[in-house]
Protein backbone atom coordinates (compact mmCIF):
# COMPACT_ATOMS: atom_id res chain seq x y z
CA UNK A 1 0.00 0.00 0.00
CA UNK A 2 1.18 3.53 -1.03
CA UNK A 3 0.17 6.10 1.34
CA UNK A 4 0.76 9.69 0.56
CA UNK A 5 2.32 10.84 4.18
CA UNK A 6 3.25 14.61 5.17
CA UNK A 7 5.65 14.45 7.98
CA UNK A 8 6.19 18.84 9.43
CA UNK A 9 9.42 18.69 11.46
CA UNK A 10 8.61 19.84 15.72
CA UNK A 11 12.40 20.07 16.47
CA UNK A 12 13.34 22.68 18.54
CA UNK A 13 14.82 24.53 15.14
CA UNK A 14 11.85 24.06 13.17
CA UNK A 15 9.71 24.95 15.88
CA UNK A 16 11.47 28.02 16.31
CA UNK A 17 11.42 29.04 12.76
CA UNK A 18 7.71 29.01 12.72
CA UNK A 19 6.83 25.28 11.78
CA UNK A 20 3.53 25.44 14.08
CA UNK A 21 2.04 28.02 11.37
CA UNK A 22 3.44 25.75 8.68
CA UNK A 23 1.85 22.94 10.15
CA UNK A 24 -1.82 24.11 10.97
CA UNK A 25 -2.13 25.86 7.33
CA UNK A 26 -0.95 22.32 5.98
CA UNK A 27 -3.99 20.87 7.91
CA UNK A 28 -6.08 23.78 6.40
CA UNK A 29 -4.66 23.32 2.65
CA UNK A 30 -4.89 19.59 3.09
CA UNK A 31 -8.84 20.00 3.70
CA UNK A 32 -9.65 22.35 1.41
CA UNK A 33 -8.14 20.31 -1.61
CA UNK A 34 -10.41 17.46 -0.75
CA UNK A 35 -7.65 15.34 0.64
CA UNK A 36 -8.37 14.51 4.01
CA UNK A 37 -7.94 10.85 3.37
CA UNK A 38 -5.34 10.30 1.10
CA UNK A 39 -3.02 12.60 2.92
CA UNK A 40 -1.66 11.13 6.81
CA UNK A 41 -0.18 14.83 8.20
CA UNK A 42 2.16 13.78 10.92
CA UNK A 43 4.27 16.23 13.41
CA UNK A 44 7.73 14.66 13.65
CA UNK A 45 10.67 14.64 15.69
CA UNK A 46 13.38 16.39 14.37
CA UNK A 47 14.91 15.07 11.26
CA UNK A 48 18.30 16.52 11.30
CA UNK A 49 20.42 16.45 8.40
CA UNK A 50 18.98 19.65 7.33
CA UNK A 51 18.47 21.54 11.27
CA UNK A 52 19.14 24.88 9.93
CA UNK A 53 17.78 24.86 7.18
CA UNK A 54 13.98 24.92 8.50
CA UNK A 55 11.29 24.38 8.78
CA UNK A 56 11.76 21.32 7.13
CA UNK A 57 8.49 19.33 5.87
CA UNK A 58 9.04 15.72 4.49
CA UNK A 59 6.71 14.33 1.51
CA UNK A 60 6.04 10.65 0.91
CA UNK A 61 5.97 8.76 -1.63
CA UNK A 62 7.55 11.71 -3.44
CA UNK A 63 10.60 11.84 -0.67
CA UNK A 64 11.26 15.16 -1.11
CA UNK A 65 12.18 17.33 1.94
CA UNK A 66 11.29 20.82 1.65
CA UNK A 67 13.28 23.18 3.61
CA UNK A 68 12.49 27.36 4.97
CA UNK A 69 8.81 26.07 4.13
CA UNK A 70 6.64 29.06 5.19
CA UNK A 71 2.61 29.42 5.11
CA UNK A 72 2.64 30.82 2.19
CA UNK A 73 4.59 27.86 0.29
CA UNK A 74 1.82 25.28 1.69
CA UNK A 75 -0.89 25.61 -1.10
CA UNK A 76 1.94 24.49 -4.11
CA UNK A 77 3.26 21.79 -2.23
CA UNK A 78 -0.10 20.36 -1.26
CA UNK A 79 -0.98 20.97 -4.81
CA UNK A 80 1.59 19.31 -6.76
CA UNK A 81 3.32 17.22 -4.72
CA UNK A 82 0.86 15.75 -2.62
CA UNK A 83 -1.72 16.07 -4.64
CA UNK A 84 -0.11 15.24 -8.20
CA UNK A 85 3.32 13.68 -6.76
CA UNK A 86 5.35 16.30 -8.38
CA UNK A 87 7.98 17.63 -6.46
CA UNK A 88 8.58 21.27 -5.70
CA UNK A 89 12.03 21.62 -6.74
CA UNK A 90 12.57 25.34 -6.07
CA UNK A 91 12.15 24.22 -2.16
CA UNK A 92 13.70 21.29 -2.48
CA UNK A 93 16.74 20.92 0.40
CA UNK A 94 18.98 19.84 -2.54
CA UNK A 95 18.33 23.05 -4.63
CA UNK A 96 18.40 25.34 -1.60
CA UNK A 97 21.95 23.98 -0.26
CA UNK A 98 23.15 24.10 -3.42
CA UNK A 99 22.12 27.46 -4.55
CA UNK A 100 22.43 28.88 -1.12
CA UNK B 1 17.67 13.00 -3.38
CA UNK B 2 16.22 9.76 -1.77
CA UNK B 3 16.86 9.17 1.76
CA UNK B 4 15.80 6.07 3.67
CA UNK B 5 13.72 7.58 6.75
CA UNK B 6 12.37 5.57 9.75
CA UNK B 7 9.74 6.72 11.75
CA UNK B 8 8.55 5.24 15.13
CA UNK B 9 4.90 6.64 15.83
CA UNK B 10 5.39 7.61 19.63
CA UNK B 11 1.36 8.83 19.90
CA UNK B 12 -0.57 7.40 22.80
CA UNK B 13 -1.46 4.32 22.01
CA UNK B 14 1.40 3.28 20.04
CA UNK B 15 3.73 4.60 23.20
CA UNK B 16 1.30 2.55 25.67
CA UNK B 17 2.65 -0.84 23.72
CA UNK B 18 5.90 -0.22 23.93
CA UNK B 19 7.35 2.46 21.11
CA UNK B 20 9.67 3.74 23.36
CA UNK B 21 11.82 0.04 23.52
CA UNK B 22 11.31 -0.09 19.59
CA UNK B 23 12.94 3.07 19.37
CA UNK B 24 15.80 2.91 21.44
CA UNK B 25 16.13 -1.04 19.58
CA UNK B 26 16.04 0.52 16.02
CA UNK B 27 19.18 3.04 17.45
CA UNK B 28 21.43 0.37 18.87
CA UNK B 29 20.12 -2.50 15.45
CA UNK B 30 20.84 1.39 12.61
CA UNK B 31 24.27 1.62 14.34
CA UNK B 32 25.76 -2.07 14.67
CA UNK B 33 24.23 -2.58 11.35
CA UNK B 34 26.72 0.74 10.37
CA UNK B 35 23.82 2.43 8.65
CA UNK B 36 23.99 5.53 10.75
CA UNK B 37 24.95 8.02 7.92
CA UNK B 38 22.49 6.17 5.70
CA UNK B 39 19.12 5.94 8.04
CA UNK B 40 17.47 9.22 9.28
CA UNK B 41 15.55 7.68 12.55
CA UNK B 42 12.77 10.38 14.13
CA UNK B 43 10.05 9.64 16.20
CA UNK B 44 6.82 11.03 14.85
CA UNK B 45 3.30 12.31 16.61
CA UNK B 46 0.34 9.64 16.13
CA UNK B 47 0.36 8.35 12.34
CA UNK B 48 -3.65 8.13 12.76
CA UNK B 49 -4.73 5.21 10.50
CA UNK B 50 -3.66 2.00 12.24
CA UNK B 51 -3.68 3.82 15.76
CA UNK B 52 -4.94 0.43 17.53
CA UNK B 53 -2.68 -2.18 16.03
CA UNK B 54 0.73 0.12 17.23
CA UNK B 55 3.33 0.07 17.91
CA UNK B 56 3.27 1.51 14.42
CA UNK B 57 6.88 1.99 12.72
CA UNK B 58 6.96 3.71 8.83
CA UNK B 59 10.04 3.04 6.52
CA UNK B 60 10.80 5.23 3.31
CA UNK B 61 11.92 4.64 0.29
CA UNK B 62 9.91 1.51 0.92
CA UNK B 63 6.41 2.78 1.75
CA UNK B 64 6.40 0.39 4.16
CA UNK B 65 4.26 0.62 7.55
CA UNK B 66 4.62 -2.24 10.02
CA UNK B 67 2.36 -2.97 12.96
CA UNK B 68 2.54 -4.57 15.80
CA UNK B 69 6.24 -3.99 15.94
CA UNK B 70 8.30 -6.16 19.01
CA UNK B 71 12.30 -4.79 19.67
CA UNK B 72 12.50 -8.74 18.16
CA UNK B 73 11.14 -8.23 15.19
CA UNK B 74 13.85 -4.65 14.76
CA UNK B 75 16.98 -6.77 13.15
CA UNK B 76 14.69 -7.99 10.86
CA UNK B 77 13.33 -4.69 9.58
CA UNK B 78 16.49 -2.85 9.78
CA UNK B 79 18.43 -5.67 7.73
CA UNK B 80 15.83 -6.05 4.72
CA UNK B 81 13.94 -2.56 4.41
CA UNK B 82 16.49 -0.47 5.82
CA UNK B 83 19.69 -2.43 3.96
CA UNK B 84 17.96 -3.68 1.08
CA UNK B 85 14.94 -2.03 0.42
CA UNK B 86 12.92 -5.47 0.96
CA UNK B 87 9.57 -5.03 2.59
CA UNK B 88 8.93 -8.02 5.42
CA UNK B 89 5.74 -8.39 4.67
CA UNK B 90 4.90 -10.54 7.63
CA UNK B 91 4.55 -7.11 9.82
CA UNK B 92 2.82 -5.24 7.15
CA UNK B 93 0.30 -3.30 8.14
CA UNK B 94 -1.56 -4.64 5.41
CA UNK B 95 -1.01 -7.98 5.61
CA UNK B 96 -1.94 -8.04 9.36
CA UNK B 97 -5.43 -6.32 9.01
CA UNK B 98 -6.25 -9.00 6.25
CA UNK B 99 -5.20 -11.85 8.23
CA UNK B 100 -6.24 -10.49 11.47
Amino acid sequence: MSRTHLLVCRGPDCSSRGAHAVYTRFATEVHEAGLDDAVVQTQSGCVGPVCGAGPVVCCYPTGAWYVGVTPGDVPEIVGRDLARGEIVERLEATTREATG
